[in-house]
This record gives C-alpha cells, structure tokens and sequence, in this order.
C-alpha cells in the first residue's frame, strides 16, 4: 500500500485515462473500476491523487474551503487565511457507518454545552479530492446511493438527528469492485460517470516488470520516487493545461449528433449517457491538447463511458465493451 | 441538479401538464412519475416549484404559516407578521429517518429544561410546497402510507414519544419510480391523485436539443435562465388565472355521468378514481380558460388519473393506457 | 377526510346498521369492515362518532373519566368535576408504536423528579368513543390482540418497564382491512363482534349521487352538514331510545334455541358466535323499537355475527354469507 | 371476561377436575389446557382461584410471604405481620416483557440513590396463587422454559444485570392453547402435570344453558353469585379436606405397578409421567375423601396425566386419549 | 429438583462413572450427557456436588480462591483468609446473557465512582466446582465454545467494554441435551471429555424402585438423606483415595499403544480421543485402587471417552458405542 | 493450552516452516491454517511467540512502540524509555467485538472529563507480535478483512465515534479454519500471504510420541521446557540470522521468469501470488542462510504461496496442492 509514482504504473492504461479525464472535469461524476482481486486496483488512483499539486484551502477548516466555498457557504467555511493543503485522497474504511460518513451531531459539544454541533464526516474530508471505495458492492444501496447524489451535486445535506447542514462536498468518487461476486444495481450503476476494466497482464516480462518494480520501490522508496519524478511532473503539467483548455472547446453539432446516435445504436437508456459521452469527449480532447472535439475522441472514450449503461440483450450476449465497438464500426465505419 | 427553466424542458409533456394541474388544484391528491433511469425526473418538479410566485408566511414559523394556518392552529404557528418566502421544495433525503419527516421530539430541548417540545420535520418544510421522493418504492410502505395520510388530509398528527401535536402540511407529493424494481402496493398507488410516464425521447433530433439546452446551462446558468423568462412568465400567470376560476367552475351532470361510466368501463376499483378523474377534469379547464369542464378535459386527463388504478386483468393484458384509450372510444366514440 | 354527515351516506347500509348496533350495546365487541380500496370505509364510523352527543367526563382527565370511573379507578381518575366532552375517535396513526398506544412511562417526569408516572396513551383516550385502525391486518397480531383484549375487558392493565396501572378503556374497536392481503387469524377474526362488507356500488346512479354529496360537501361544508342535520338527529334519538330500552329486552327460550340451532349448523366453533348473535338480535330490536326480540332479528344480524367464524369448509367452498343465508333458508324456511 | 362462579360452569367437566386436584397438590405441575377458540378456557381457572379462602401473608410483601418464606427467605420477605390476601390470580398480560414477568432492575431506586434494588415481576405477583397464561404457544420457548422451571422448583432464581436474587414463587403454571396453531415442543409439553381438553358442547341444550348463564350474570352479577354461594363453598370444603387428607395417603405397591405398567405400555418416555400419575392419583383420591388410593383413582386421572406425553406412533396414529384408555383396558380390563 | 443422594440413584450407572471421574480428575474436560426427556439428567451431577467435601476459599473472595490462585491472581483474588464452603454447583439459567455468564462491567460503581471494575459472572461462581446447562443445543455456538475454552484452560479471559480481566475459572462443565433435537457442532462435540447416555430404565421394578425412593424423599427429605449418608461417605472416600493416587499412575508404553490403536481403529479425528481416553483410564484405575493402569480399564472407559468423537460413516450407520465394542473386540479380542 | 516448546512440536513441519518465514518477514502478509479439529493448529503459533527474544518497547505505551513508531506516530506513542516486554501473542477470544479489536473512545473518560480519547483495542495489543484467530471462517467477513487490511498496511486508522486516531499494528495474522465447515471468500483467503494444512499424523508411532509428549509436558512444565530449551535457542538464532540476512538477498531474474511463469501456469489470478512467492522464496533462502535465492527455495515454498489463490477449475478437480507439484514438474521437472 506505499504511494507509487503515477508514471511508473504498468499494464492499467484505461483506468489511468480515466482518472486523469476526471482530474480534468471532475464533474464527469465518478469512476466504477471492475476487476479481479490482487490487480492493485487502488494504486492509480492513490498515486494521481498524490501526484496532483496542492490546494489552497480555509486555514483549520474541516472541509478544506476554497475562496468561493467560503462566499457560498460562509456559515459553515468560516474566513480562514487559505492555505495549502494536500489533495485529499479518502479511503474508505471497511465498516464507516452512515453516520461517519456524512458527518453527525458533535456529542460531545452537545453533552458539554447542549448545543447541537455538526461533526463533518468522510464527506468533508473527501471535498475537492478523491473518495475511494473498494468492494463498493458490498456497501448498502442506499449508502452508494447517497454518495452518488453527493457526488453528482457537490454539495452535502443533512437531515438528520435535528440538524440541519449543508455544506460543499465535490470530490470524484472511485468505486472498485468485483463484477463475480454480486454486482450493482443497474441505476447505481447508470450514475457513475466512467467504468474502466482493470486485468492482471497476461504476458509474462510485463508481469516480471510489475515485480519488479514494487520489489524497487519496497527496497528503497525514495530512490524510486526521485527516478519517476519527472514523468510524474510531465502529467501533472498535462492536467493542468487540459483544465484551463477545457471551457474553451464548444463540440459542434456533428458531434452531438455521433453521440445521439451512437447512445441510440448500444441502447444506452436515459440520456445520461450522451451527456457523459459528450462531457468525456471534451474532457479527453483537451488533455490531448485538441483545438476542437472531434469523433475520434468520442471513439477512444465511448467504451468507459458507456459500457455501464447498456440494457442487457437477451439475444445478444456478446459483452458491453464489443457492442460498443461494433456500433461504433457501422455508425461511423 | 441545477435549477433548469421550466419551460425549457423538452419531451416531457404528461409531467409538465400532470404538474400544472396539481399546482392549480393542489387537492388532487399528488403525482406518481413513473419512468427510466436517467430521464430528469425531478426536473421538472423542480422547475415548477422555483418558478411559482413567492408566498407570504409568518415570519420564523417553521411551517411557513398562511394568515389561515395562524387562524387555525394558533398554538403551533405563533402569530408572526407575514413575510415573502420561496414556495418550498423539499428532496426528501435517502435515509432520512421517520423522525426527521414527521417531526420529533427536541431532544436538545429536553434535555436543558426537561421541556417536551416538538421539532417539526420535513413535512412542515414541505408545507404549502413540494415533496419530492425519489424512488419512493424503496421506502417502507408505512412512511409511503403516512406521506400520503398527511397529503390527503393536509395536517400531519404526530403521537408519538408522549408527543401530541397536529400542524398543517399541505403540499403536493411527488414521487417517483421505476416499474422494472418492484412496484408500489395497489393500495398505494391508488392514492396518488395523477399518475404520468416519462421516457427518454428516441428521436435523435430531440435528444441532441436536450443535450445543447443542458450544455448551454451548464456554460451559463445566469444568460440560460433570462432567456426562458418571457415563457416561464407565461406559464405563470396561465396557472394563476387557473386557480381563480376554478372554484366557478362547476361541471354538469352529464359529466359526473361520462366519469362515472368510463370508470366503471375500464374497472377503477373504488370511487377515488371517479372523484379524482372529476377534480382533474375540472382543474384543466380552469387552466386552459375554458367557460365550462366538458368532454374534451375529461378525455384529455383520463390517462393520467385512471391509469394506475385499475384492476390488473388477466385475460387482457393490454397496458392500462391502452385500455383506457379503448374505453374512450367505444364510450364516447 | 372532511367529517361527512352519518345520513348523507349512501351505499354503505350494512356498515352503518353495525355502527348503530354497537352504539347501543358498545359490548357488542368491535365491528370488522371489509372492504376495497377507495371505498370510504372509516367515513361512516368518524360520521357516527361526530353524531353522537357529548359524555359528561371529569375536567382535566386523561380518561375522560364518567362518575363511576372516579369511583372504580379513584386513583387514576381524580376527582375532577364533570363537564362535556365530544365522544372521542381515535384514529390509530400508522406506525404508533405499543408504548404509544397502550401507556408508557413518562419520560420527563422520571427524568425531573425520578417518580416513575404512567403517560396514557391511545387507550385512554379512546375511552367512552372509538378507536379506528385502518389495514389492521398490517399491524402485528400481538397488537391486535392486546386490544381486542382491552375492547373486550373494558380496561387496560399495563405491566411494563416497572409500571403496573389498570384505567378503563371501554371503546368500540373498528378495524378495516382488505380480504385481498393478507387475512387475520381466525383467533383474533372471532373475537371481534360483527364484520360487515363494504364494496363499492356497482350502478351509475348511485355513483354519480356520491360523486355530487362528494363535491358538495367540498364546495361548502358548512351548509352541507346544515342540510343533513335534521335526518342526522332523527338518527341519534333513535339511538338514545334504543340503549334505554335494551335492559328490557329478555330474549324468550324459543330465540335461544334458535340461535343455537343456527350457530351449529353453520358451523361457528365455540360459543362466541351465540353469545354475540343473541346480543346483537337484542340491541337490534331495541333499535328498532321492538317489543320483544324476535326471529326476524336474528335473522336480519346472524351474517354480520357469524360470517367472520366460521370454519373454512373445503368441500364447500361457497363464500361465508351465502352459507349462513342458506342454513336460515333451511331452519327457519 | 366477568367472575363466573366455580360451580356454575357447565360442560367443562375435565378442566374443573384438573384444576380441583391441582389446588389439592399444588406441586402436581401446571395444567395445560387444549381447546378451540371462545370455549371460555380462562373463565373455570379464574373461578377457581376466587373461590379459595385468603391466604395469610406478611404485610406489604410483594410476594405474600407466607410465616415460611419469611424463615426461609428472610432477606427479601422481611418480617412484616401476617394480613389476609386473596389469592392471587395473574394474567399474563400479551407482550409482558421477560424483564416484567421474572423481575428487573429497579431503575428508579438505581437512578436516585445509586443502589442496585430488585423490582419484583409477575412471578412473585403470582405466588402462592394462579399464573395463567393464553395462547402459551404463542409466548418463546424460553420463556415458558424459564416459567415451568419456576413452577417446578417453587423458586425464582434471578442472575441479570448484575442481580443475583431468589424469592419464593410457588404457582399452579395454566397454559391455554388451540393445538391447530404450532405446538409446543414436546420437552416443553412433559413438563405440565396434566393436560385437558375443553371443547364447545355440541348438544343444544348444554348451549343454551350456558348462553342463560351468561346472560343471567351479565344482568345482575350479584345476585347470579349469591344464588351459587353455597354450591361454591361446598367445593371449597372438599379442596380444604383433600388437602388436609394428603399427606396420610401412602399408595399400595399394586398402584406403583400399575402405573409403571400403564407407563410403558403407552410408551410415555421418561419417567415423569408416572411420578405425575401416582401423585395426581393421590390427590384424586384425597379429593373424593377415599381411605386408600386404588386402581380406580389411577384409571380416572390417566388421560390428564399421560396424554401429551406420549410419544407419536407413526403406525398408530389413533388420538392420545384413545390410546390410553385401549391400554388401560388391555391391563387392567 | 431435591438434592438427592448420589448412592440412591438408580439406573444412572454410566453417568455417575463419568462424574467421578471427572471428580478424580477435573482436567478431563467435561461431561455431555445425551438423554430422553424426564430422564433426571441434572440429578446425579447436583448429587455428587452436595456429596463432595467443602474446599478451602478465600473469605469474600468472589472465585472462592484457593491458596494457589492467591498467588497467581493476587489482583483479582485478594488476600482474604481460608475458610469453608461449599463445592459450588451452578446451573446455567435459560436467558442467562453473554455478560452474565462471563462477568461485566460493573455499571453500578462506573456509574458512582467513574471507575471501571469487573463484576464477576456465573463462570467466577462455578470456579472449582460445576458448571450445569440442561439442553446445551438451545445455547448459540459462540458461548457452548466460550464456556468450553474456559473449561479447558481453566481461566476467564475478558476483552469487552474496555475491561481487561483474567481470573481462574476451573469447573467441571456439565451439558445436556437431547439428540433428537439439533445436535452441537461436532467441533463442540469434540471438546468434551467425556459423553454418557441415559435412558429411562425400561424394567417395571426398576421404575418402581425409582418412584418409591422419590416419593419416600419427598415425605421426609431429611430421614431419606440419613438412610444412604453412609453410603455416599463411602464413595467421597473412595474420591479422595482417587485423587491422591493419580499422579503416580504412570501408563506404560502398551497402554499408550492400545489406545492410539483403538483411536485410529474406530476413526477418531485429531488427537483430542486418545489424549482423553489415556487420562479416563488413568483416572478409573486410580478410582478403582489399582495399582497401575491398564487395558481393562482402557476398555471400560472407551465408549465414554470416544463415542462422541466418531467421524459419521455412511456405509457403517451401526452406533457409535457398537463401532467402539466391535473395535475393541477385534484389536483386544 | 500449556506454552509447549516450539521444537518440540511433532508432525507439523509445514505449519512450522511457515511461521519461521513470518518470524524472518513478517510482512509476508498472514498465515492460514487449515486442518481438523484436535489438531492443536495453536500450539505452534503459540510456541513460536514465546520462543521469540523480548522486544524493547516504549514503557509503559499501550502500543508497545519501538523507536521508530516514537518517531513516526508521536502523538500516541508518547516519549516513553525503551525496555524490555515479551513478543505480544494475541488469541482473538470468540465473541470479542469490532469495538474491542479496533480500538473504541474511552468512554470512562469521556464520561469523565468530557473528552474523547481513543482506547485501544485488540490490534494493538497485537503490534509486533501474533494475532491467533481460531475458527477464522466463523468471523463475519468484515471484520476479517479489516484485520488483512491492518495486517497489509500494519497501520490501524480508526474512524468511528467522532475519532480519527491512525497507530501502529504491525504483526502477524494467523487465522485458522476446518474447510469442511464452509469456506473463506476467495477474495479474503487470497490476502493471507501462506496457507498451510495441518493433519493428525496417522501412524501409530508418531502419535504414542505426541502423547507421551504432552503427558511430560503435563506432568512436569518446567522440567520438560529445560529438556528443550537447547533445541529452540537454535531455531531463535536461525530466525535472527534470516532476519540480518534478508535486505541482501537480491532476487535474479530467472528467478522473477520462473515465479511468473508457474503462477500463470497454476491460475493464481492477480498478482499477489507472485508477489508473495518471491517473497516467501527469499525469506526462506535467508533462513537457510543460502547466499542467493535459487529455484529451489521457490520450489519448497510455492505450494505454501500459492494453493490458496487457485482459480477453482471444473474440468481438473485434483487438489490445490497436486496442481502445483504438477505445474513445477512440468515447467521445472
């Protein structure tokens, strides 16, 4: 579980896009990573979040509040001096409860002075980074739920126990989970923004690659971080200049349409699916450093942002990504 | 999630009327929207309520009292000035306990001056509003019971931890769910006064619209929402006039005779179909400006306040809207 | 849910006859209502109770305690002076809990003082009225039981968390339930006194006739009930004479064998179905102002007293009304 | 649910027997009474113990020591005068707690003063009197474990919450329930001294004798008492000489043969059957003021004793009863 | 439930050699006793504890230490003088809680002094004498394990509500059960020493015998202990003789042999049986006076120590007290 | 339950080989023992512990810490003198709570003083030293893998209550089970580095050798330990030797090929197995004292590393371990 460098991750090209797609819009609404157990599924993700620059945040504020979390939620942010703080990575620990999650009455302020507190929860620390859950299957629906609607509305409510608090939560929340042991309903699904697959390589020097390299890392850590420090730092320039590209790619019409369409082709219910296609396509275009969004980046993104939704076809078994594929050939040859 | 101009909202035009009706006569009993995922159903919802003129409500009363609600529940709603206030609109949080919805007994309270008070719960919020509940089939069939006792009887009656207290709790219930994940009980389903599917549209061109109309708000929100004032306006003032000539509208005898035969027809069980199939009748009348409620209203919301009330037969098969629509024809032909 | 006037209803005769029986003899034991959804079936018992005229209840008492109260139950009565009460109606809010509705300690008192006081609950104030539990097949059978026991006793003796109180609770029991989920147990069915069925009317007229006191009554309930007040206070006196005359009334031998006869022959296990027919023939001939009680009375109650006991016979299946009309037929001819 | 006089209570032969020999020889085991609904089963129980003459017990005991329980138990029982005391007669009471039938915590004392103090519960109420309860089969196995391992042992052992207490609670344990729902466990069943079963007369005129009977007690309860005062002490009188006469009753070698023979031949397991049999013979004896136990007592009581200890003959599925009397003809007919 | 003398029961032969010899030998690991109903089970092991000589504890001393545990558990056992009491007998009420069983915290003094101290449960009380649970197969699994870890190790552990406590617990664990109903876990199975059967005899003078001496013990419980007060002097003696002796009864090597033959001839798992077996037969030689052990007494004690233990063979469905005869008849024939 | 000398441990060679490799790596990540009752799976663990030379710990520190927690986690490891205290050997006792393994506030304090404070739990007692858990299998799956994660990260990061507390916990997790009685999930097994199986020897000699064994022991501890204190002060200086060793055992590439090549050969999903193996095969080169790791060591280790992690194969249902020799023979053979 020692941070490893960004870069020298090997044989997890997909959902190393992913996360950086989300680093770029974090508002694409969360990654759902599928794969056997012992793959490392945490390790990219740990490793993006360590390798981001710092934030700025309210100097003591639990929820780490940037400049305008303190306009918008003065009440709760207070007006530290801001100051720079790590990109929280949260790991969900086994066993949270509800209540630690989204935070709960404070009862030791309220035993000591009877005055009802808020005692931010996961949520919280998780505001402007990374909340990570691993078998998010086997959590309570309602639970997986309720991270969802935070996620997708950046903001935490809660009603509970005579309180009544609102405060900023936006953070890009990563689930990982087995797809043999029980999955997801399919609307908790429907709500992750992508989905990638994560595999143990198959070959065997990329395999004597990978030991070798955590047999590095494990011997001397800070030898092995200092030789990956430049790549990591070339990415981290990527994301950076991806984020201020962003609001200036307007897709044109031809590329609402491809993405109308290639939704209607694989029969992604809902239009959830077209505005993630879409969000992606612009999000990976200017990583890509792209002047405009074009097909080919809807192509290259279509799988990890529709693979999820897809109705099961009775008649058609083939599996979600090779439908994509194929719907993508004869639309778009 | 953002608030999205009313009149802006493409493809959905069951729910948009299903919602106008209940804000004209708001005694109709609450609105059932069944649908896919991923289909903005609370949008609408939404819209109509942030779109509706403010209210005048006792200053700091927690049920945003009216003149009337002072009048008659003087030891509840204190005797406050009114003040403007948003017609309220209340998501009722996933996991949100009995106690928070129906109130509870304040704890903080009681344990500093061994007071019982009462601390209202989201159905005082949610009085002379919006409740909005999504998924409401995953919530426990007695709270389900409960949200639609106090939405029918406009009073929520809390006996409970030697608590007895009554306030007003008016509002217009909406809930919504998928009918592929378990469906609500009869019993219930045939309390809600108006029932409406929503689908996501399939033709290509109203699906790129959607997308352009969603991305436009998301770039500007501010620029997004002036553009569709001048419409939202209009809407407005159709429901205002709607409300104030409602109560002079007083349908004739031979449309109590055409509800009731077609009730009969297509077998409602109960006579809540009836009554409420009238009530609906009469409110789109008032709505369009109609001089009298005839035919035409009636057919026109049938579908809407039938549909979920009838009786499954096995032999016929055919989907409730069908059946309904046959039954128009060969009655009314 | 507005109280509807007890001669406007129409449609419902066998449910009104059995309210009215048990108004005259409260012994009686509780009445069943079976019945559809959306058939009204708690607006008749809340017309009835509305009806009746005010009880003479000692000032301030939880119990609203009559003179013999405060003489049997001197320590939970008090001494208070008599002053006029409406007949209560305890409508049982779904989710009450036990404590709620039998009495519990009071809290707040233990807390301030540490004197352990009892906190009436349901039970007490629904003393000298009735007490409506809607879909009493949903609540738990322990529940029903508990007060079917109390209904039938005429007192609630509480053992619990350390309290031991005994306080009148003499209240018709009024359950409603739909035959179509989920049944009762035969043990707790018999012990109600009478069941009756309650369907919705099957002919246009009857239906528009409902439709239009329906919106009437809406329109304006204030000279709604006006109208009805007459037809309404012919009913009560007709009540009032009735429980005066009832002591008179001694059945003769020849209607005990009767009852006798009819009970064996369809089939009632146990003497509960007797005993409750004879009682209910007597209060019926008192209602009616008959001098004695005669075969015709019986007849005319034996389906409300004896539908609910019998035992499932499963050679033949006819329905339970059927069979008691049909030993009738054979005995009486 | 009114007193009904002992002597007055017609067709419930066995029951009046059971119960006679048990007030006899109070160690006999309880009485388990099998019967359909509404054949009255609690009202001879409850006539029983109104009838018996007040006991002598220490003032203000709240388990009505007897001279005894205050030598033997003189840390709970102190040393208070003795004053007359009805029998006890307790009900148990549907959902009486576990805490409320063996005794709990005294929380009150425990709150004010610190000090750990024993509440008493329904078992000391219950010595040297009746414990009934309805519906046996419907309370847990461990509960009625926990009752009959009390009622054999004549004491209460409490080890909870850090109490540790043991006060004499010497009860006739009567369990009442209908063998159609769910049985007891056959380890639960031997424990019971003797069994009875109390069916609805099925001949007309023991019908309408009863329904008299109630009808006359219902009228005037005074006078229908007094009328059977004599007729209940003449009962009184035999139990007190029965008991008297006891102890002087030595049984023949021959009635220890024969019942070990009747044992075995009817294959009760365990020899709790005839350690029952001879000793209900014993009191049956007494009772009938007979010089000597003889076969006759024996063949008399065998039913009551043996007949839900049997166990099930899968090749024989001929009742209990019917079995033991075939028996008893076979040895000694 | 009298104690009754250990040399007047009749009928029991195997279970009162189990009991002695675990008397002999506490560290055999307890005694499960399979039986019918109504079998007496509990009256030999309540028996022999009243037959026993008192032990030497320390004054106040919640575990009644010994002069050893004195010095081993100076913290828990203080340094109270030595003075008589009886072998304690402890049996497990039915309800008994985890805490109880094990010991608490001692809420009492938390409360008052703010202090956390352990207040001793049923497994302090039961040190140094025996443990009885009738019907063993009621308890959950995790506490037949727990009072079978103690048993074995001779020490209560306690981790709970931040207690930290170890005190000695050495007894003698007695379970009952019936193997008709459910039977323990074989891994439970497998932790007791030793397991006898008891039948009710199935001789009618047998059973004569049985019932006078009860009813003679009832009479006159004191005359009747006096009658056999030589007799259980006798077998005391022959305890203590045991005891002294066993240590120098050193198995020779055949011995050994035999019984790792008969083990692995018969099936038995792990090395639990032959570990017993050579411990019971060391122990019967010493109760027996030999002077050294040998086969017979291997023999003798072989069905007690292994039947139990036998792994199920599905071809082999004969007994697994005939498995263990026909071994021994091959291998010592 | 005696501490039994670790060389005196007979026919558990493969349960010991793998403790000594923990003992030289104890991040090897956990031992699984899988074997029948009555085997005494504990006895090793239990004897490695005690065998091991005392730590120096930080006095008086709940976390027993070294220098380097001092350092890393000095706000709970205090600045406490190092002295010396025996390797800590925890037996997780069955029933013990998630509060009492994890770590729960001190509620005595918080009572108290008003403050939360961590007490810690069970995982810290375990820090440098065993975690012993009996019948792994009967643990609930939660809790299981939070002790793997602890055991993995050998940090203890606590987030419930309202405390965020993260110590050290670094030790060896030994968890046994009987397959037979249901098995882990394979996503938990596969995070235990090593499994080993234990059986009871069946022949003849070694258990007359077991036996005799544990009668010395048993008969006389001290001397018995003395008679084997030589042979475990060798095995002690082994494990150092091993210890000093490790770092400089540099893997070679063939080495890296051959552990890829036969995991992909066996099915070991993931990359764990690997991992692990080349892991365990250095530590046991390092504990053999070899001067490089060869193909051998990975040999002798790999069913140890590997037979938890096979992929159940339908078509070939030879036995873990028969795959892996199989698999070695081919590719090595």
């Amino acid at each position: 579980m020692a941070r490893f460098p960004f870069s020298a991750i090997v044989g997890q090209d997909e959902m190393k896009q992913a996360l950086l797609i989300a680093a770029v819009d974090p508002g694409i609404g969360g990654v759902m990573v599928f794969g056997d157990r012992g793959t490392g599924k945490s390790t990219a993700a740990r490793a993006l979040a360590s390798l981001l620059p710092p934030i700025m945040a309210a100097d003591g504020c639990p929820y780490g509040a940037s400049k305008e979390d303190q306009a918008r939620y003065p009440e709760v942010c207070g007006q530290g001096k801001l100051v720079k703080r790590a990109v929280p990575f949260v790991d969900m620990p086994l066993g949270a409860t509800e209540d630690r999650v989204i935070g709960s009455l404070d009862l030791e302020r309220a035993l000591r002075s009877g005055e009802k507190a808020f005692e931010p929860g996961l949520l919280a620390k998780a505001h402007r980074g990374f909340l990570y859950i691993d078998e998010i299957n086997l959590l309570e629906d309602h639970l997986v739920d309720l991270l969802l609607d935070v996620a997708a509305s950046g903001e935490n409510v809660v009603e509970r126990e005579g309180l009544s608090v609102r405060h900023p939560a936006k953070f890009v929340l990563i689930g990982s989970g087995n797809p043999e042991e029980g999955e997801l309903r399919p609307q908790l699904l429907d709500r992750f923004g992508l989905s990638v697959e994560v595999r143990s390589p198959k070959d065997i020097d990329t395999r004597i690659a990978i030991m070798k390299l955590v047999a590095e890392n494990e011997a001397d850590p800070q030898a092995f971080a200092a030789r990956w420090a430049a790549a990591d730092d070339a990415i981290l320039k990527r994301v950076a200049k991806g984020k201020a590209r962003l609001a200036k790619l307007v897709p044109g019409d031809d590329i609402y349409r491809d993405a109308a369409e290639l939704c209607l082709a694989v029969g992604a219910d809902g239009l959830r699916g077209e505005l993630t296609l879409m969000r992606a396509a612009r999000a990976l275009a200017a990583l890509e450093g792209a002047k405009s969004v074009n097909r080919k980046h809807l192509i290259a993104i279509a799988p990890l942002a529709l693979r999820h939704r897809l109705r099961r076809d009775v008649l058609d078994e083939t599996g979600s990504t090779v439908r994509i594929t194929r719907a993508i050939a004869e639309l778009f040859g």
